[in-house]
């Protein structure tokens, strides 16, 4: 079956780009490119051999039968197969295995955040468009799966999940004084599902998931640093070192100080009312995609002239904030802001992870202050995760008395599964089977077996009665073995007419290297823990 | 602040109901309103200075007081909030404290699931509309969360999960064979959130979250019998015994017999094209709201005499299936499944949940066998949990050769907790707090502050850390009582000097009840609990 066939889904699809076997007698032409189709195959047929590299089971032959049996079941069933049974374009499904993996992910943003002292939250992944549209213009309800309901509200799939954030700090919030009617300052996490409308490319996703930590009502860089600090606990407890990520900081605060030297100040706007600080933010935010002669160019075109584009781009490479002070002159309180960040991760134990980088400003509109954006230090993938302060956003939402400063992060699931995987860090869950698999040995019996199930549950363990019954122990051990199962239980009629049960622990050898096995008393099945230890004892 | 004001808000609603005060010389006719008023205020009062019954902090003057202001904060609220910060009608936002509970549910579904040996999966919250058509007909659309997408794609959020379930595994399945890619029986679970679109009733809401388990593969009462028990399970595990709650369970396949013998054969069809089978399960399923009377007279328009209808609501009555099955002189592999089930159920420790009810029907189309539904004892809410066999589903949508029999339940997040409330059943979260609260004396000691939470978290330990330092024990004392914590670590420079921390466990007093203190090393941090036990023993 396809399961246990070692070709994935690329390598079917090249294998029926080779076209269908020639049947008859070819004409002249025809026989040419079944000769080219022979020398492919054949190419291809080699290569996964010495690939596989398991001679004895995977011959040439074997290989090529097998392929062109996955290519067939392949037509068949997309000949067949309905529309209605794939999900939506760009989404997808988790079937155990797969959620088995999200679940450990996911299992380490909560734990981490738990650690931290952070509290979760949650809200409908439906929200009113008008929240978006007021903190980033109509421009970003284009990407938004949005859509208008029956009763004719413009709704959307949340993009993200800062606005919902703000929307549920506001909703305890008197708006006519900027009492916040909760204890501040607020830890707080989520693990939302965020999506966008994209036109389909390939691979390219409508959904993913984003771990979102955000600490409300601090305004000092604490809160800052906090936050970093829980990214890095994560990387470290997921065992992703400094060696393979790190995280590059910012401030808008300084570079609107290096900005403020060549006459760009924040809120200046240019002759169509465009804000020119946002725009240079823009342009600096392509640094990394187009270079520095394109990017000396844009600046161009919005009016910055050559001299002050090689001194921005010069100063966008400096090595920490102090030489980048220096160069420009300026000893900001944002400057000593971003200095007493990279002492206290020294202090706190997470330096390692941190690199200062003044060209990182981030795509939101929203920040006003450090800044910082994860990466892997092989530079191969996307941004892992990103953050900074955004102490204006409240204010936008709730009106002016709602200045309540705040800090987040969003951290995505895949570029961090993507980096996984490389780096093989992902466990293995083979043997996260459960602790008993229950099989009776007749239909009799049946009911005896969902009892002592039902018993060893209450002990907490987590028991697989199958529903079959087997007059085989072969096939149940099968089952116990695939499911990576600790012990068996054959509920079989000589043991339970003398009141026992018969338990296996396939996890534990005897000096032959079978498995240790006991007979447990059916009014007793709170102690197969210490008859397994016993039994060891007397080996 | 409200947040520590004894008021719910329909007692801030009530006072609010009596109008505002006078102001300036009123006319005869406000006179008399105003008196009314007094009256009313003075009632309430009283009334409620008796509930809290706090005589020093809560006079009737105070209560006067705290009242009128709430009501003028509410009044203010409302009258700016803008509408954007609502959640679109019929969400719900989980706050933190209403996240823990549901976390507390969810994680009780969860692991009574794997100690059944069920595996999780999940699937997007969109789906594509066709997948409900073409099981329950175009009707089901109107109460779907529908929309066309951007490229013109019809999709819904899903009303119910059991069409994406065979969607999954149809994903695994070569449909021109029958041949499941996965190893069967499945026992896999989920607890996704389904949506319906209703127009907006008072209190009803538009999305819930319901847990879903489904055996595939199975052709007999073992499944039914391992899904009950699994529910059963949960409502031990959560402290409902089968004095609070029951399972009726029916089998509609036992219930065609008892329609036969009046010659109401599934598949038959009336003059409209309509399966009159359906029909009357359609009418039976109202037994409960309408009644007997009514429900003869339904049938006697759809064609079933008076005999016919009464004969037919006593089998409705049978208190067994073996009564059921003598009355109408049947005793087809139907019954005899529901007798075994029963058994089962005794055998396996939950018979005493269960109670059979020839009435129960179910209101989905696709059920195909035993059928059942929990309920509360007293009556007062709606169903608590449903579910079924469905052999034909995978059928209708893969095709003849799916003939792949499943069973399933769906258990929604919302009737299950109103129970657990009036039973008091949820538990108080109000110690799960962090294990260790950490405030620095002061700015210079952050470092040293975070430094020690870094490493408390590296032993596993959860820690807030303070992020704004403070002169006074007192203030962060405040904030460990009020989160829950276990222990506080003031970081002050005497101590630290001597390369110690003093930690309070503030849950282990000494013989004076004070709390048990400790100065741990900073380079043994992960020594504390060894510490406080010994601070205990030379108590």
């Amino acid at each position: 079956m396809s399961s246990s066939s070692p070709f994935t889904d690329e390598q079917i699809a090249e294998w029926a780009s080779f076209g269908p076997k020639l049947k008859g007698k070819p004409t002249p032409e025809q026989q040419l490119e079944a000769q080219e189709r022979k020398k492919k195959c054949a190419d291809m047929k080699e290569r996964l051999a010495k690939e596989i590299n398991d001679p004895v089971n995977w011959t040439e032959k074997k290989i090529e039968k097998e392929l062109d049996r996955l290519v067939e079941e392949g037509l068949e069933s997309t000949a067949v197969r309905p529309s209605y049974l794939d999900g939506p374009s760009g989404t997808r499904d988790f079937y155990p295995p797969e959620m088995r993996v999200q679940n450990w992910l996911f299992d380490n943003f909560r734990e981490t955040a738990k650690s931290f002292g952070f509290q979760e939250y949650d809200a409908p992944v439906l929200e009113n468009v008008e929240l978006y549209k007021r903190k980033a213009g109509e421009e970003i309800v284009d990407q938004m799966y949005a859509f208008t309901d029956k009763e004719g509200y413009h709704v959307t799939l949340r993009p993200e999940m800062t606005p919902t954030l703000a929307r549920l700090v506001l909703g305890k919030t008197n708006l006519q004084t900027g009492e916040v009617r909760l204890t501040l300052p607020l830890k707080w996490f989520s693990i939302p599902q965020c999506w966008r409308f994209e036109t389909t490319q390939r691979g390219r996703k409508r959904e993913h998931y984003q771990w979102n930590m955000d600490i409300v009502g601090v305004d000092h860089v604490h809160a800052e640093v906090e936050l970093l600090a829980a990214a890095c606990f994560f990387f470290q407890r997921i065992g992703i070192g400094p060696d393979v990520v790190g995280i590059k900081v910012n401030s808008r605060a300084v570079l609107e100080a290096v900005l403020a030297k060549h006459g760009i100040e924040k809120g200046k706007k240019d002759a169509d009312g465009g804000d020119i600080f946002e725009q240079v933010c823009v342009i600096i935010d392509k640094l990394d995609k187009i270079g520095g002669p394109a990017v000396t160019e844009l600046l161009g075109e919005i009016g910055v002239g050559s001299d002050s584009a090689a001194e921005i781009l010069k100063a966008l490479e400096a090595p920490s904030v102090e030489e980048l002070a220096n160069q420009v002159g300026t000893n900001s309180e944002a400057v000593n802001q971003v200095k007493r960040l990279f002492e206290l991760a020294e202090q706190y134990g997470f330096g390692d992870y941190l690199i200062f980088d003044a060209s990182v400003v981030r795509g939101l509109a929203y920040y006003t202050g450090v800044v910082w954006e994860a990466f892997d230090r092989r530079g191969e993938l996307r941004a892992i995760m990103g953050g900074g302060r955004y102490d204006r956003l409240l204010e936008k939402y709730g009106g002016e008395k709602c200045q309540i400063p705040c800090v987040g992060f969003g951290f995505g699931d895949c570029v961090i599964m993507e980096l996984l995987k490389e780096c093989g860090k992902i466990p293995d869950f083979a043997s996260a089977g459960p602790d008993y698999v229950v099989c009776a040995f007749s239909p009799d019996l049946y009911g005896t077996a969902a009892n002592i199930s039902w018993k060893l549950r209450q002990t907490g363990a987590t028991v697989d009665l199958m529903p079959t019954p087997k007059k085989k122990v072969a096939a149940s051990f099968k089952h116990a073995d695939q499911t990576g199962a600790r012990r068996m239980v054959f509920v079989a009629p000589d043991e339970i007419e003398k009141g026992v049960v018969r338990i296996k622990d396939l996890r534990t050898k005897d000096k032959n290297g079978e498995s240790i096995q006991v007979d447990c008393p059916l009014d007793a099945l709170d102690t197969v823990d210490e008859l397994v230890a016993k039994a060891v004892e007397s080996e």
